[in-house]
């Protein structure tokens, strides 16, 4: 299998397009790359880009565009309510397919070297790349935003990884740095107490004592009448989605409540499937190898096991390639 | 129900019985405290002793005895194989009956200060009583040893909570504060496979990212013929008793191996019992009161929904009272 690094840019304009295709251009054309989806938000005023492929070839268009996202986008006039501190706001890497964390850390400290050197752009390292503990965070990088990096970069704590300690006179700071991909996962509970997704959604999330990579909070899906434990599984290689699944329904069942079924959001890595169909599998006793399986047998199968709705291999990250 | 705290100080002496009995002095012969355990350590050179009662009390009689402490033990001569940093190396209060965490920490407070002031003994408050992130864990605290704290106070975030910027010149440092009782478990699998163990722990502890107070590892039982998962639940309110044993059977199911028991090591917090038997209690639709049942009764049904072997209501801590 090829090696495929996913990259979603958070670029500080949302509402003029033809500037926003200017700056997604270098994402098109390129057989090696597929631009999956461009998300302008007017309200926020960014626009989030998703692109998948080649690591060399996804690398080299980041920083094209990266560069005209610098030329096109002034944040001396930026104004939108999603905090910003840079044109390019944010850069992550993501590993997908036959890569590691460190190859992608690798990418972003090219990524971070090049666009200093070529457009003077100063550049945190963040996530797992990050080179202390206060620059992991984005929003601990990026607070005081746009307006405040000047004074943020003097601070002996802040200096750039990449660059001076000023921003650019008009595109600022930007963050470049590996993330894994995040699953979207929301679990159907057959009740209308919301009091029962809340208490299930504290047991499980990090923040009240739980498992490391899951952050869950309970909502009401009011038109079909029934509560969710919805969450963001931030690492499925360390909180595979059947374990936080099989915790869900026995933690429901002191309430006495049902598991109705499941939903992923948005595109979910293969890797996140085969992980977890290995442990339904063994715990039925079948030996079948899932790793020789089929895209749509392993979907068919997860999605009878965790009782998936809406979903299909369309929403495999992989098949989009 | 009156208040209860438990304090475990940790002196820096494990061979002179005779000095040992004049430092547990205190706790003695005080009818609103009880003197669990004794526990001196030759190879450590270091003796562990659990106290339990009422908050006041137990206060006043640690301050005591730290100053006996203080002036019966010579830092400057003492050798053992434990890491230590003072004649009272450690002392940790744990909220047991009708206490909170804050109560806990205000009592640490003042135990530093009057240690401090009584008797010239600079204090780190830890654990959740610690006045800074890099504080919170006792070996971070404790590095560098009796013999690196002239050096390390001086460092700027070094300062101690409570006292000058220099050890006491025969006793050292001492650190205070409050954290809650851990509980020593360990659940019983029937295989000589460590390999099984070794991954259910991997799957369930904080440092490979599982639940947030687990502390877990694989452990032998030669002469029995089976294999534990053992571990420290390090905050039993966040994640109970039940919670792991039902994880451990999920991940175990994989396997196909069957979980035959459990043990608890010491002793348990009532609290850390009546919590997990109303979710299996729930579970089987039963709606007795928990918190109306004897302590008798409880253990009865605990060892019964988790098997716990060589349990009795002795190994209850509040029933030592």
């Amino acid at each position: 299998m090829a090696k495929i690094v996913e990259c979603i840019p958070n670029y500080s304009e949302g509402k003029d397009l033809a500037k926003i295709e200017r700056i997604v251009a270098p994402y098109k054309n390129n057989p090696k790359i597929k631009l999956l989806s461009v998300e302008p938000d007017a309200n926020y005023n960014r626009t989030v880009v998703t692109v998948l492929g080649d690591p060399e070839e996804v690398k080299k268009a980041v920083i094209e565009s990266i560069g005209i996202a610098t030329k096109e986008i002034d944040m001396n006039v930026h104004k939108g309510e999603h905090k910003r501190m840079g044109a390019t706001d944010v850069v992550p890497f993501l590993p997908i397919q036959e890569m590691t964390t460190e190859e992608c850390n690798e990418i972003s400290r090219e990524v971070g070297k090049a666009v200093w050197e070529k457009f003077k752009l100063p550049v945190f390292l963040y996530e797992s790349t990050a080179t202390a503990p206060n620059r992991v965070s984005l929003p601990d990088i990026r607070k005081g935003e746009y307006e405040g990096m000047a004074e943020k970069l003097k601070q002996p704590e802040w200096a750039p990884d990449f660059g001076e300690r000023a921003p650019h006179p008009t595109a600022g700071v930007t963050a470049v740095g590996c993330r894994m991909p995040l699953i979207a996962f929301n679990i159907n509970l057959a009740t209308t107490d919301m009091s029962i997704p809340k208490e299930i959604a504290k047991d499980i999330r990090f923040s009240s004592g739980g498992f490391r990579f899951i952050q869950a909070g309970p909502a009401e899906i009011l038109d079909k009448g029934f509560v969710q434990v919805t969450m963001n599984i931030k690492d499925y290689t360390k909180n595979p989605i059947y374990r936080i699944m099989e915790t869900v329904k026995m933690e429901a069942k002191r309430w006495g409540v049902k598991v109705t079924g499941c939903e992923i959001i948005g595109a979910t890595p293969f890797a996140a499937l085969t992980d977890s169909l290995k442990y339904y599998l063994a715990c039925d006793g079948i030996k079948d190898d899932v790793d020789a399986m089929s895209m749509e047998k392993v979907v068919e199968l997860m999605v009878k096991y965790l009782g998936l709705t809406d979903f299909d291999v369309k929403k495999v990250l992989e098949a989009n390639i």
